[in-house]
């Protein structure tokens, strides 16, 4: 995606060197880092400088590539694959980047794993761009179904969640391609952004994706989601997903639960946008686990002071108690549909259409 | 209520001097300021210095005394009512301590207005008092039947929403003072304190009355809401209101609403505790005009650093466009039983219960 008139992917391999957001630093700088090793990747996705379930499974298959580049081993191969998968416990996406990868690295000698990795990676990075534009054009024939339905408003009302964005991905985003995508095609969006706490992926990035491309858009808090919902403007909810489970039940960041429930309460279509990889049908609900994240998350805000200095500043009490569960999750039964790369699946019908490899279902919605 | 011993109260008359908690600098600094003027009391409801629609009900009646002091003319007094009335356009308590005070003193010869005004004002701030101890009282008797249907488990665990506590009221609080109620009376209470963005009433002000009060508590973001009622953990909600209209629908702080369907999608009963004044007969639920604050609470989060200064930091980038409703509406059939001084009402109840003044209806839960 553009910003500011210079195309900008969220991660990207220039001759070998893997450079990529560091999102801990938007909206205030747009600074690229460079990852050098396996630490400099599985940090890069602790720390949260990547996010978004595409691009953490982009990051970690460069991770294997720059760990092979140092040490070729088997031993190597499978430490990196190790300390990778762990750094974000509920991440599909994780997996499914790194397992087929690794299967593939072990069949080869050791000389041939570095360069095999960087191609497999190049291969996913590339893969999820195309996989994202698919969702995008389906998930903007869907907004166009629904802005016809209503008469074609002047401003066509959405809302979404977190950063399921172009930064969330290599490029177009998940739900956020839909987005931009019916935007292009003349339809006048307009996005309630949620400001996604603790880390206000909404605030910061959503907000600022949204301004550089153009969009108009509404920041407002995430409990603000229920009165929006009730006033009657929203035409649609769409959300990105870090894992679906087998019963169809959507892992999906913090607040997702409560704005699709707000959503049923007012009778608005709720849709969630995902890469087909994020459906896990080797999981049950009840097996996933939740990650917990640190405390300081939400006693603390960073942000930038009026004088220009980026400060993180302490809100609650010292010694504050917290929970601090990254994800919540949406049953089936309040999901309208799902928008994959091969078209859109209500909940009952997603099973079936995504176990068939490579088949193209026809827009269900 | 105690904080490191000493006795507290939100709102104090010492001697014909006004004084309240500064609450925008809590939990950092607890400071008393004076309030010299109506201008200062207008001015302290409308900064949210003062908070809560106990608290700004007997504020304002300070208000008044302040302007009568200075000049008690009947113009004075106009302009007083008008001006306090303006603050904050949903509260109900604001027109229900004013209004019956500028009828009191608009028949008194204006030397003898400001005395009155101030032994009115100590009079609300009294029964202010009285009203929310028996709220307390009926509130942890509802805590108890649930902790003993339950076979009263080692922590029971209660969730609420911003701060319906002390320092909303003039002592004990709504909501929290059936938690206190409950505490003191040997029940092993246990609250999950929601932050309350934008103006982080929860993490600020909740857990540091329930930490100086020294009741276990846990904070977590408004959007984990809805987990933690899936969680199955959590026996009860309670939050305070700052109106209730005549169809029983409750104007509370946003993101009332959402938790209120998530304790509803997963069977936890939701209670709402108010003095009976905050039940407006007078109003429906559509004519009710939500205040819509300044987009600075969303985008700017005001905190300490670690080195002890405290500051304002921007989230969001400079420029973007933000609602930022101050309440939301949750509808009576989410509500199990609203809790006041009267006793414990049904919502189908509420109306006839507290239309019989004076009347004192037996718990209804």
């Amino acid at each position: 995606m553009k910003v500011a008139g210079s195309h900008y992917r969220s991660i990207v391999n220039r001759a070998g060197r893997v450079f990529v957001i560091d999102q801990t630093r938007l909206p205030h700088e747009l600074v690229l880092v460079e990852l050098r090793s396996l630490d400099d990747a599985a940090a890069a996705i602790r720390n949260l400088v990547v996010r978004g379930a595409p691009l953490i499974g982009v990051t970690a298959a460069y991770g294997v590539a720059l760990a092979m580049a140092a040490d070729p081993s088997s031993a190597a191969l499978e430490a990196a694959i190790s300390t990778l998968v762990a750094t974000r416990p509920t991440a599909r996406n994780l997996r499914w980047a790194v397992d087929p990868l690794g299967g593939e690295l072990r069949h080869l000698p050791p000389e041939d794993r570095s360069a095999a990795a960087i191609r497999a990676a190049d291969r996913l990075a590339t893969e999820d761009v195309a996989i994202n534009e698919a969702i995008g054009k389906h998930g903007a024939t869907v907004m166009r179904e629904i802005w016809d339905q209503h008469g074609r408003p002047a401003q066509f009302e959405i809302a979404t969640h977190c950063n399921a964005g172009w930064l969330a991905c290599v490029d177009w985003g998940t739900a956020l391609a839909a987005v931009y995508t019916a935007h292009d095609s003349g339809i006048p969006v307009h996005v309630w952004v949620h400001e996604t706490r603790p880390v206000n992926q909404g605030s910061r990035l959503t907000t600022w994706e949204l301004g550089a491309h153009g969009v108009p858009h509404t920041l407002q808090v995430d409990s603000a989601s229920g009165s929006l919902m009730r006033s009657g403007r929203v035409r649609l909810c769409i959300v990105g997903a870090d894992r679906v489970t087998r019963e169809g039940d959507v892992c999906n960041k913090i607040g997702t639960y409560p704005l699709a429930l707000a959503a049923r309460d007012n009778g608005v279509p709720f849709y969630v946008a995902l890469p087909s990889s994020t459906f896990d049908t080797s999981i049950a609900t009840r097996d996933i686990e939740i990650e917990s994240r640190s405390p300081e998350e939400v006693t603390q805000v960073w942000g930038r002071t009026n004088d220009g200095q980026s400060v993180n500043v302490r809100v609650a009490p010292p010694g504050t108690r917290v929970a601090n569960p990254a994800f919540d999750i949406t049953p089936a039964r309040l999901v309208t549909g799902f928008i994959t790369e091969r078209g859109v699946h209500p909940p009952e019908h997603l099973a079936a259409a995504l176990n068939r490899p490579g088949a193209t279902t026809g827009s269900t919605h």
